[in-house]
């Protein structure tokens, strides 16, 4: 009896088992439509910006086209306002068809075709936040069906449902996921869920059914919204950062480098502390007509390679002193860090901002070799008794980057 | 016995006549450095960004030889931190020594040979906000000593003081100008501490004694900073913008456009918007180091000439739909308009904007000639049931200007 129930357990996949796609080992990285695009599912007075495959192949082009998917950003992912109003006959989720002619399926085979992957996103509850069909009831054939078409990433929301369902409901979904043997990315809203409810997320279990979590409101296009987020981070409630991995990250939402909301200044907060936090750079943004100086920003080879580091650490807030913050991020070579020294006043000129070495963590008797992130070119060695100074703008942010010696 | 009294009053000018400088006949332009560079006297570690004379000399360069001038920036200002903390053994004022060598007067000569003027900076109070020597028991000798030293524009704030003093102390200081025979463009921060203190301002009588006058808190470098003063300007508590006429204008503050927290299309915000309320354009930005885009902005021609409009009528909000607002300038040739469709949300996505003409106050049978601000270029045609229509970004602007035909 007990062999047999062993053997059954071991032979019958369970939602005990968590999420096995062997994804995301470093933060995910591409492009979402939400933040810049919304819900416009008007495609005849907005033929270029509505919800529908034109817009996705648009950016699938200039992903390939434009350095995007050589820097890493690889994902071309459709959020909500895709669907069809109602299931097919079949029960099954369709694309709304005037929209995408060419359905989910075509799309992906364009978006596989330029060396990028395509994701989705549906909701658990009976309906998605803009009113469309919801997973609740088909996880098991939703999830087929989004192997079928060959969608590689996921983004699973949680309108129209109770967040005391999550605990059973997204295993649920990371089971059907795993069960179609296809690798697909899974990104939960679950805790943002649970902190809008006002709980604290049991942060080890969501990382054991999710590649990636959303944990906080949706990003808006406002230096406001980066700054809440950042602080939300920073106060790090539940310790979730330590959740962090290999695998497992925390999603602080989109990018929106290269809207409307953000100074130069502010654009570069955001990519410096999404590359400390080990975020999902997930941009939001039109490639199509985005401007140099943000397309440089996104595309900045030492940022990325410290948000795509292989130790998966995610960085912590390790100092506030009225409006200016130290953040420090362990990276590879072991016992190296990248930092940031934010200041979040707007009070019109620059501040100047020290800590000793040692006090941010960095004790090697041989010293660090340390350079600014952004320009890059090797500034100086410092020891850990030394000091690390430097002026940060107003709403701004100096990124470093200390290499053991 | 009357005619005698009838003579006294002709002869001796008395602070119920009203300054009489003959200044500000449209919204005085200029630089200020307090946004920017704020009270920084360490002139041993910040050299290039203290307040000390090579600063202003800095930006009078940059004026006159960057097309600031020409295009009508005229005023280069110092604000608080430029004194002396003592008064000198004849009770007059002096610049600090070590940071303004050549003394306040050897600046104003530098600033006129550019074909500039000098503007200054002092406090009705006991001391200035930072803590300098104030006006309060000196105001004849501190008239007359920016008289004497060049000074072209005086700001007058009112910390350490008591805002019920102002109707007799303002004027006050309008008088001793008078006397000076020396034309001083005054501002005057009487209201902005009426208003602090949760009175509402007797405008008429403010626009009597001053030039300009500030009506609201100091402008900080963000967004929220910039839109938390339209709002307060399109509420108009008390019918402000009525004032408003050449001599006398209200002062919503700096422009921040070239810093550090607004976006492109912010900065586009502000600089429409400063121009649709008829406001000073003073920058506070290093006009040494302002980026390309930044700096056209300032200089736009269009924009600036509905500023600088001879008939010097503040814009009014006539509409508040939400989060979408539409102003209105009355400009030359006599029926036509400035206009804006302002944006605040921070949405995302750009918003399709519409009104009737007509509903705008433009009713013209004969039509208007419609064209976008910024970018120039004749648009349309537009009739007085004709409706425009523009697509606004989100924290964002379309400003347009119809003229009579």
């Amino acid at each position: 009896m007990m062999l047999r129930l062993l053997l059954f357990v071991l032979l019958v996949p369970s939602p005990a088992l968590g999420l096995d796609n062997g994804l995301a080992r470093t933060p995910p990285m591409g492009w979402l439509d939400w933040e810049r695009f919304r819900c416009n599912t008007d495609c005849v007075n907005y033929p270029d910006t509505c919800i529908g495959e034109k817009l996705f192949k648009d950016m699938a082009d200039e992903m390939s086209s434009g350095g995007y998917l050589e820097a890493g950003y690889e994902y071309v992912n459709i959020d909500d306002c895709w669907l069809a109003k109602e299931r097919g006959p079949d029960g099954r989720l369709r694309a709304d068809p005037d929209r995408f002619p060419s359905g989910i399926k075509g799309l992906a085979d364009y978006v596989h075709s330029k060396g990028l992957k395509l994701g989705i996103y549906e909701d658990f509850g009976t309906k998605t936040c803009a009113g469309y069909p919801g997973s609740e009831y088909y996880l098991q054939m939703d999830a087929q069906t989004f192997a079928d078409w060959g969608v590689d990433y996921l983004k699973l929301d949680g309108c129209y449902s109770d967040p005391h369902q999550y605990k059973d409901a997204y295993p649920a979904m990371s089971f059907w996921l795993n069960q179609t043997g296809v690798p697909i990315l899974y990104s939960c809203s679950w805790p943002a869920y649970v902190v809008g409810a006002g709980d604290t997320p049991e942060y080890p279990l969501i990382a054991k059914y999710c590649n990636v979590w959303r944990n906080y409101g949706d990003i808006q296009d406002s230096w406001d919204s980066v700054s809440s987020i950042i602080t939300f981070y920073g106060d790090d409630k539940g310790n979730f950062s330590d959740v962090a991995a290999p695998g497992s990250f925390n999603d602080p939402d989109m990018l929106i480098v290269g809207n409307f909301g953000l100074s130069r200044t502010q654009e570069r907060v955001q990519m410096a502390m999404w590359c400390i936090m080990a975020s999902p750079l997930i941009m939001s943004t039109d490639l199509r007509t985005i401007n140099d100086e943000s397309k440089a920003l996104l595309l900045n080879k030492r940022a990325i390679a410290i948000n795509q580091d292989a130790l998966g650490v995610q960085g912590k807030r390790i100092s506030k002193n009225g409006q200016v913050e130290v953040w420090t991020k362990p990276i590879l070579p072991k016992g190296s860090f990248a930092f940031a020294f934010l200041n979040t006043a707007s009070d019109g000129t620059p501040r100047t901002v020290s800590m000793k070495m040692a006090d941010m963590g960095m004790t090697s008797a041989n010293g660090y070799s340390v350079e600014e992130v952004f320009e890059g070119g090797r500034m100086m060695k410092l020891l850990p008794n030394d000091t690390m100074t430097a002026q940060v703008n107003p709403t701004g942010v100096f990124f470093g980057k200390a290499t053991v010696m």
